[in-house]
């Protein structure tokens, strides 16, 4: 049984098949004339993974799937994928609430529904955007709402790279700058819709480091909102080294197509761990060759599975599928090849399954 | 049969030795003492589908080969390495008019020995650099000239990225910059060998973009005079937001080493598109891996074939087989693992040969 | 028998378990609770080449080949593990003088442990860290020392981009600028412990480049002291292309993850040199891969052959092993997939194991 170290909620509802193409991909848009929204690598691990869940053949065609899918109905539907996926622990990123329009699944729905252990990663910028305080009280206004939702959580997420990009100055900014940056009218400030003032950003991360838990940093690709080579973790050294002296885990997300950069982290300081999450999801075959890429450097004791799963229940079993797989193909190639035996393949298995999560989030 | 979505003309001459070892490498330098131009990926991938085509084995030595290709005639050498490459369409930049001090082959005579149809790409710097005007008239005659070159043509290209870099800023300049940036005296002004003026050359684009064309863009490796850091397509990612709204088709050519970089822009944004055609020329034996890095995230409908091929006919017959070659191994190592299909694995591969390119240009 | 083109000194002492750990990462911290210094790519490679050495089988864990090592002594385990890296030729890198704590064996004691024939590699940066001269002295002080340091010398080294970075300007700094620079009392002058001022350390260079050899540059990962987004070798291309001129050859070592970028400059500059060192040892069970990667673009003249060894013997014997390994896999897959033949493979093989050093360096 694995562990997901982050995903998010899902609909558990019957999907057109306009709405299951929105959901497998990370742009905004429909694919080009002539193409479908499974014509992609991810579109095949979809299909690879899911119709045999409903008595289909693996490869089965959208149609007949989305028929399949309709008729064990939604709920029915979210139970059976996320049994097939075989995850015994949730880390759920509380900060999105809803997709495509509707409202997700809770996390105890969720729990109840795959039949595992949910843990709560809350985001800070979502707690931070709901703080309504005036500048001078902004910065203890929101440590006090991050302390509050940190409450039984197991680690926090930040969208920084989203925000305002990865490469952030060292240190903490002092009380004083916050509270100017606080002032700001502009937009990214705290009265607008979304945060994206860097020094409030900065701040949030700092408070999170005085909170001691595990932060999760969203790193490499994701959706058309990023700019992406600002989201390379090699430009969060700087950060990386002040929080060293902390102790305060910093998880790397996702990564791709900067996961080396991210592994070299990994390998360079104590306190740094990659994912490999939602790369494997969305690379389908090739995700052996993608998960080897990252075990170059990376200590395998530093590296964690999740699926990133969003919306779609699929992207449970998918994630957990193409882990599996990967991990299986690029493990048995090794031994092949003498690089290593069947006793180390089982040990390095399982640190990426659960162990490295279940000592990182002490569950 | 292959739709080769971007190519420059071929000398249809004899050449010696040296000659052909100049026109098989991207450097400008002889290869080292104790080396030859073949000691190279793309040399063995010349020398590996070349010697077949005059009846010599694969892989023969370039002495043997040179004198094969002597004895075809430089006319029939060219008729026949062509017509084994297998291509319908030719979309041909018109902005290299030489290599090796000689003058190319005209576009219709590339087209006769081919036995292709032959289709016109427009070089922005290219036109542009031939126009004459006081700077105030100047944007309006540049206009005019790009609208009279690109009458017939199928798509325009650009080579911002060895003249400026890629990392522009996202909206078109005002009129009065463009002006004030004509009337530049200093090197890279519209007076000189080479237009490098970053106001003038980001005109160049929105005009482009008005001008409806789908635009190609060299991104990635090139040749010595190109800082590789600005070709990363990452740096593209504000101007292709800005282009967006009006439907216009970037197409990232290259890529490499930033293929991945480039196959994520053709995920997240609809109007972008990536190339892999010089790569999978020069990676020789790799070819198949560095095609699935870019199908890890390019949606199937997104990646388009080219050979790239300029000077040496060689190169069109090189550019095709590699591109068949990997890719019929990428797809049949898929399918040994189950991840696709013989169905899904013909409809990727009709695709990518020709299937996106006709939709794009229309052909 | 390999010509070992980048090494260090070594440790001949018993080292205990942790002292052993300590040696075999880039790292300055301990693994992660519930995990071990050899759980990674690097320890496997460590753990599958270095038992036999002592009777023990391939794979056998650490307190196994610690209890061999011990039995065999620090100078006959090393004598040993040196012989069985079959190593005709050591260039080494005179600048590092201890690990952990205890001074490196001499090179002249090296080389009889080995059995092979050593060389210097002069490090600019430690020279010039030892001297002492006022600041409008300091040029010609400096030019002297490594004048003096050099001679024998087959080459010298660079840890530029540890210390400010690879993105330096193109040309030398003026002697003014020399001079100034040399009087700032600031942090990384010439009265500090830690070079680090970037116009002193461009001026190593240039001081270099007028020596005449070959100039080694570190490029790529490192220790945590790195920021790894700096020693990107593409960031060197203003230099590579003030340099051209003179003919001084620059070799880029380790590259990785920016390898691809490395290969590019090696192919596009007459001058430019790729090492694959340190990289085929960290990425473990994954070297052909990644040296694969190289050769995409690295014409095969170019390419070279180190250990990277530091302290540890067993690196000697790791980096050979991983080298021969590594190459003879990838060649046997081009080999099958008809992209060369046998002859081809024996050349390649030849040039990256020994002829391109011997070349290059004039051994």
């Amino acid at each position: 049984m694995l562990v997901d170290q982050h995903c998010h909620g899902v609909l558990a509802d019957d999907l057109d098949e306009a709405e299951f193409g929105a959901l497998i991909t990370e742009s905004d848009s429909p694919p080009v004339a002539g193409s479908s929204p499974v014509d992609s690598a991810l579109g095949l691990a979809v299909r690879r993974w899911c119709p045999p869940v409903f008595g289909l053949p693996a490869l089965a065609g959208p149609a007949a799937y989305l028929a399949a899918r309709r008729a064990a109905g939604g709920a029915g539907a979210t139970r059976r994928l996320l049994a097939a996926a075989g995850l015994a622990h949730l880390l759920v990123d509380t900060g999105l609430t809803g997709a495509a329009g509707r409202p997700l699944l809770p996390p105890v729905e969720l729990a109840a529904l795959a039949g595992a252990e949910v843990h709560t990663v809350v985001r800070l910028e979502h707690v931070a955007g709901g703080v309504t305080a005036e500048p001078h009280a902004w910065p203890e206004a929101v440590d006090e709402a991050l302390a509050t939702a940190c409450a039984g959580a197991v680690a926090v997420k930040s969208v920084l790279a989203y925000r305002a990009g990865l490469a952030v100055p060292p240190g903490p900014p002092s009380r004083a700058e916050v509270v100017r940056a606080a002032g700001d009218t502009g937009a990214g400030g705290p009265g607008t819709d979304r945060l994206t003032h860097p020094v409030l950003l900065r701040h949030l991360l700092w408070t999170a480091v005085g909170l001691g838990l595990p932060i999760q940093l969203h790193t490499g690709f994701g959706d058309p909102d990023l700019r992406l080579a600002e989201a390379d973790p090699a430009l969060l050294v700087d950060f990386v080294r002040a929080v060293e002296p902390s102790g305060v885990p910093l998880v790397l997300l996702h990564g791709y197509p900067y996961h080396r950069q991210a592994a070299w982290l990994a390998q360079a300081f104590p306190h740094v761990y990659a994912d490999v999450g939602l790369t494997l999801s969305y690379t389908g075959p090739r995700a052996a060759a993608v998960l080897g890429e990252v075990l170059e450097l990376a200590p395998f004791g530093k590296v964690l599975f999740s699926t990133d799963a969003y919306g779609l229940p699929e992207l449970f079993l998918v994630g957990a599928a193409q882990f599996r797989h990967a991990l299986g193909r690029l493990l048995a190639s090794w031994q092949a090849d003498g690089a290593c035996g069947a006793a180390d393949a089982r040990r390095i298995g399982e640190l990426l399954s659960s162990g490295n999560a279940r000592r990182l989030y002490g569950i």
